[in-house]
Parts: C-alpha cells; sequence; structure tokens
C-alpha cells in the first residue's frame, strides 16, 4: 500500500526532492549553504539532510576550500552520492525476460534479454534476472547502490507499491489461469535477493510508459501504447503519469470487442481484437488462406516483398485496429499513439491501414491531431518503464518533480544505450 | 498559460496550503503558534502570510486571550478571511445559463438556471449570468470577496487558464461552425465584468467534474460520465483530476462510431453514438415507429409506464450505449459510470439495457468491478464543475491538496444546497 500522502508527508517529500535538486545543481554545498538556498527551518533542514544521508542518498564530500577564511574551521560539505540512485527495470514476459539499470545521473547502463519456457519457475526467473543484472555494464554494476527494482509481470496489478499483504492481488487470485504465477512472488522473491524495494506494474503497461519516456513517444504527456504481440494489450500515460484505472485494468485494448458474433477470446470473451489483432490470430488467418508462415518473421517478410495475401490480410486487421484506435482517440485525446509488439514489424503494411482507419473514424475536427508511430525500444521497453516507474515512484530516485513533469524533464537515451538495447534484443 | 512549476514555486505553493490548512483546523493563530506547526523558517513563513494577508486570504483576527500571561502582551492571531474564498461556477449551455457559487467555507450558496434562446449573443448571456448571481443566497452574495469564476462552454477547450491570446482556441477557430460563439469571449466577458481570474472548459467535462466530486460519484478517482441531451458527450476523471487530452478534446463519447454505414453526424462522421442516442435522434426512431412523443418528458412517461415500444426503443439505445461503455471500461477502467443528460430520465428503461451490455462486453475479469449510476446533480452539474475547476487550479481557494486528493478530501453536499439546486433546476 501506499504511504499515507497528507500535506505533511507531500511536503517532506518536496523538501527532500528540494534539497537534492541543489546538489544536483551546485554540487557539493555546506549545510550552512543549503540553508540559505533552500529557505527551511534549521531544525527541518538538519532533520530532512540526516534522513537523505541514513538512506546513502547523500554523503560527506570533505571540507569546504574556498569559503571565508580565519573564521574557524572551514564547514564540511555534503553531495549526491555518485553510488546511489541506481536503478532496475526487469520484464518478466510469459516466455523471456529483459533486464536494464540505470546509475545516479539517470544514464541507462545497460540492457539484456533471454527467452526461457513459459512454465519456467519463479524462482528460476529471478536466478535469470540476477544473472543478467550482473553482466550489465560489462559486468562491474555495484549492487550496493541499488535503490529500487521496477517489475513487470503479466497480469493485472494495481497499486506498485502493494506486497504480498495487499488486498489487490488477492482479488484476482481466482481470476488469474491455474499455473499462472501470481505476480506477487516476483516481488517477494526479486525483495529477497536484492535487499531493496520492489515496485509492480503490468510489464505492456510498463512498457507505454517507457515508450512515452524513452521511445517513440518521448516527450509526450498523453500517449496510448498498443502492443500487438502474442496477446495484444496496451496501456494509458495520462497527463505524463502512467494510468491503472480504479481497479488496475486499464489499457486493456485487447480485449475491445470488433466483432461481437467473432470467435471465443482467452479472457471469456467474445469477439475481442485480441482474436483478429494477436500474432497467432494473424498467423492463423493468413495460413487459413493460403499462406506461408511458420512465424511472425515469415509474415514480415511477406509484407515486405508485397505479397498481396500478407497485404490484403493486414490490410483488414489493420481496419479493425484503427476503428478501436479512433474510438479510443474520441474518449482520451493522446498525442501519439505508438504500435509496439512483433506485428508491428510488418511496418506501413500494417500502420498505413491502421492510420485510414483512424482517421476515417476519429471526429473529424481531431483528424491530424494524433500522430500514429511505431515503437522504438523493442523488447526493451518494458524493463525501461520498470525504471521510469522507479524514477517516478521513488522520491529520493527522482531528479523531475513528481506526476505532471515526469515526462517533460526525463533526458533523451543516450547512444550508448542505444547500442545496448540493440545488443540485448 | 499556466505558471512556471519548478520545484521553488511548487514548494511555495504547498507553504501556501499547509498555512491556510493549518489555520482551517485551528481556527485563529499566533505567528509563533503558525511556526511552531508548520516547521518553516521564520522568515519563510512572515514571507508566506504577507503574502496571504495581501491577496486578502488571511486576516488579523484579534489578539490572543488564552496564552499565558504575564509575558508581554498578546500576541495578534490570524484567521481565514470570511469573505474571502469565493468561486462561482457558470454553465453557458447552448439553450440556458446556470450558475452557483460557494462561500471561503467551500459550502454551496446557491444555484440557479435560465433558459434562452441559442443564438443569444455573449454579452446577453454575461448579462443575464450576472443577475442570476446577483439573486444567489437571497441576494445578499457580496462579490467584492469573489476569488475566481469557472465557466463551462460548448466546444473543444485545452488550457483552462488560455486566454484570448493563447493559441489553443484559435486553432480550432477554423473548426467551429460559422456563427458559433468563440469560447474565449465569454472568458473575456466575464473577466471584465467581474475582475477576476475566469478559468474556462468544456461544459460537459465541467460536469464529468461535479459529478465525481459533489454528484453520483462523489470520492471517486476515475469516473467516466456521458451525458445523453441534444448532443451526446461526456468527460473522464483520472485520478481526480479532469482529463483533457492532448489538444482539448477528450470525452467526446458521442462521436465514438457504433454503426459504420449509419447516418451522417453534425461532427461530419457517420454513424456515430449521438446519431442514436441523442434527444432528438430517440425521438426521431420513436416517432417513426409510430410513438407519439412532442419531447423527452413525454419518452420518459412512456418508459414509466412501459409503453412497449418505448422499452424496446431504449432497449436498442441501451444497447449501443453499453458496446461503447464496455471498451472504454477495458482502456481506461473507471471505477464509477455516471449517466446523464435528459435521456436518463427515462432511468431503468435505458440504464438497464446499458448494464446488460456493458456486463455482457466488457473484459469478464472486470465485469461487476464498475458501478453504473444516473446523474444525481441535474442541470446544476456544470456550474458545480466550474467551481470545481476553480478550488482544483487556485492554491488560495483550495483546501486540499492539489491532484491526486482533491476528491477524497471534498465534503460531501450539505443538505443545504440539495434545496437550492432543486430550486433552481
Amino acid at each position: 500500500m501506499s504511504p499515507p500522502r497528507g500535506p505533511l508527508s507531500q511536503l517532506r517529500r518536496g523538501h527532500e526532492e528540494l534539497v537534492l535538486g541543489l546538489l544536483r545543481k551546485h554540487g557539493p554545498l555546506s549545510r550552512g549553504e543549503l540553508g540559505k538556498l533552500c529557505r527551511l527551518s534549521r531544525t527541518t533542514l538538519y532533520d530532512i539532510l540526516a534522513e537523505l544521508v541514513a538512506t546513502g542518498a547523500v554523503v560527506p564530500a570533505g571540507q569546504q576550500d574556498d569559503g571565508p577564511r580565519g573564521r574557524g574551521r572551514p564547514a564540511e560539505t555534503l553531495a549526491l552520492n555518485p553510488g546511489a540512485g541506481q536503478a532496475i527495470g526487469i520484464d518478466f514476459a510469459r516466455r523471456a525476460l529483459h533486464v536494464a539499470a540505470v546509475n545516479l545521473a539517470h544514464e541507462i547502463v545497460g540492457a539484456a534479454s533471454e527467452p526461457h519456457d513459459a512454465d519456467l519457475p519463479w524462482e528460476r526467473r529471478v536466478d535469470l534476472a540476477e544473472r543478467l543484472i550482473g553482466r550489465l555494464g560489462g559486468g562491474d554494476l555495484r549492487l550496493g547502490a541499488l535503490s529500487a527494482i521496477g517489475a513487470g509481470v503479466v497480469g493485472p496489478i494495481s497499486d506498485p507499491d502493494g506486497g504480498p499483504d495487499g488486498d489487490i492481488e488477492s482479488d484476482f487470485e481466482n481470476d488469474i489461469e491455474a499455473g499462472e504465477p501470481l505476480p506477487h512472488r516476483a516481488q517477494v522473491l526479486l525483495r529477497e535477493r536484492f535487499g531493496v524495494p520492489v515496485l509492480l506494474d503490468n510489464n505492456t503497461r510498463l512498457a507505454a510508459l517507457g515508450e512515452a519516456i524513452w521511445g517513440a513517444a518521448a516527450g509526450g504527456r498523453d500517449v496510448l501504447y498498443l502492443r500487438l504481440s502474442h496477446g495484444v494489450g496496451g496501456g494509458l500515460v495520462i497527463d505524463g503519469s502512467l494510468h491503472r484505472g480504479a481497479y488496475g485494468l486499464s489499457g486493456e485494448f485487447g480485449h475491445i470487442v470488433v466483432d461481437p458474433g467473432g470467435r471465443p477470446c482467452s479472457c471469456g470473451g467474445t469477439g475481442c481484437l485480441e482474436t483478429v489483432a494477436s500474432v497467432r490470430a494473424v498467423l492463423d488467418a493468413y495460413r487459413d488462406r493460403g499462406g506461408h508462415a511458420d512465424d511472425v518473421r515469415d509474415l514480415v517478410e511477406a509484407a515486405g516483398r508485397a505479397e498481396p495475401g500478407a497485404l490484403a490480410l493486414l490490410a483488414e486487421v489493420g481496419a479493425d485496429i484503427g476503428a478501436v484506435l479512433a474510438a479510443l482517440c474520441n474518449a482520451v485525446g493522446p498525442g501519439v499513439i505508438v504500435i509496439g509488439g512483433e506485428l508491428a514489424e510488418t511496418g506501413a503494411a500494417l500502420l498505413a491501414p491502421i492510420g485510414r482507419t483512424l482517421d476515417a473514424r476519429v471526429m473529424p475536427i481531431s483528424r491530424h491531431r494524433v500522430s500514429l508511430r511505431r515503437a522504438t525500444l523493442g523488447e526493451a521497453a518494458g524493463a525501461l518503464g520498470g525504471i521510469a516507474l522507479v524514477l517516478h515512484e521513488s522520491p529520493l530516485l527522482s531528479r523531475y518533480p513528481a506526476g505532471p513533469d515526469l515526462a517533460a524533464g526525463v533526458p533523451p537515451l543516450s547512444p550508448r544505450h542505444h547500442n545496448l538495447v540493440k545488443e540485448g534484443s
């Protein structure tokens, strides 16, 4: 559960952010200099500093060398801890694990992925995560400075801080498929293994946050992300924050009905978008029409050489997707729509028909106000979103004001990271 | 345009809210008592208090009568200004004007409505607003203490502070029907007439905010409001705040396509929900099938006596509405859906079929997690939403922390207000 958010705890968090911001801007400062700059009372400032030192966010940084001389001993200065502020993002996808990490400067120091069987137990997944993380940044990531982990899992999550005692997950236990690992199991194991707080969210929603902050919609405050993969899902970033919804089930675009008389869906519904736009649904339809495709790469290849059957099918699928997106645009008004997942690799063969139906069906006054883009972060999106979640939720890690200004203040991906994502995916 | 939101200005606003909150909780306090309670430095506190006194939010309240004696003269106390903090909400609907006002304690002191012709010029509408406001609270509303106005208008608005020089409105000038009054005209006239800041938003979205704070969804943090009136529209309250979208066009549920081969819509699209679920569309369909209804009251009456033709038609309309709501529930995950507008007066004849299709089409795991309710604020919803907008955007007026805690902290409507709404509508 979240800590109480009364005015006083909000104010304390504001004070911490102010002090950290001053140390980022000015470098090492004495307590006296901090006092002048932050205008807090001496007692309050010393309280805040004591806590920041205790958590390791701030460290003593030697004595002042440019102060006025002959007025007693030079004052000790404080600085941001260069080893603190690390955060790790982990995406526990159904059949693969993705990890990424940032240092205190919030530069991505590495990202990596590894496929695994869908029935791999949580203990083994966490082993795998530990191994992959150990290899990040050339193997010299110092985990002693790790501050928090943001982890994405399959399934509904409503409270990023909710532990195994929270009400939220247990609400859904009966709804989760038999044998499906419970999301909070990952949280417990990671907390035991790494000894830091673990924030949890749905991995597709985290991918939406990743794309909105570092990816195709970087800087966008209202972003709709749709992932076309083995499942069809997505996420909404609203006014710069990841939207969870009242019961943790927002972004379920794949279960919007497009054909009430259509096929049964894994969710128990009928004719959901997922029944026509998932990888399996599209491949099945392609084969039913005499196309040859063992996997999505064959379909991408067929679309690439403009095979008429593939283009016709993707046009139909794109029309269904565009109709759903048009309805959501009228309702939510996103500035950017990002299409991700394996099927997005078919490129214009799918995105062009999506755009045509979106234009035809959205309110005419909204036409051309929405930008439709392909995702850019690939498989790393969920893990990067996990990092973004940590930076957003944890005041001691954040260099940005909470909430509204998050997306605006985040620096673009460094070239170094681009390489690493490529390497990892 | 909004003031800059750097950490320091955010912090200052936090300090003001803290001081105002302490005065609300404890009543009159001396500067020394305030200093102990708020933990700000003396300089910062005195700065904040000087500004609060200058703006009239805080006034001297006599000398302390229960302090320790014999230790110098008693300290002067400060209190909230009982005459300040008034806010007015105005809903400039197409064919009627609705006003409401709150005092410093944020108690509704009155609400009133008056119908007018659709082509009434803005000058005359503002005259009418002034007359209606003058009659509120038995005519003794002291407008000298007015702090701000929140006004709702028909059409797209993206920035509540955006004046006539803002970019937003002019973006849409070419899109607005010829002869349609420009929204910012109302803002300019009100500002001239009342001499206070005027916040502007779409009136249906304001009704959503009103219902989420004082109405059917009071206390709800994620609320979807659908209005079935001469037009069909709505609004989303997301995490306690009114959602505007990237270009000011969110909540346009009436223009979600339900029948791609259907009738042309006023928006320029085809087969929108509005073409089947607006008052006119439903009345036309009822008459086409041999029903007799001069206006929506006749239809409400027919539904009330279970006339089979009316029930069958409302079942069809309800199914279309329910399908749209199911899609939006999967995407946004609201905890409460509120149905307002004249057609909602048909009651269960419409809400039951809406609920049936909603249940059938929403993801099975989400079923029964959403509460479907009829709006409770009637015609006053938009004006009350205008007040909520002011309380939300203006720190000196707000008794609530900005943002996340808005809805949670707002008191329920007083019985006094219920009477006044009734009287006014």
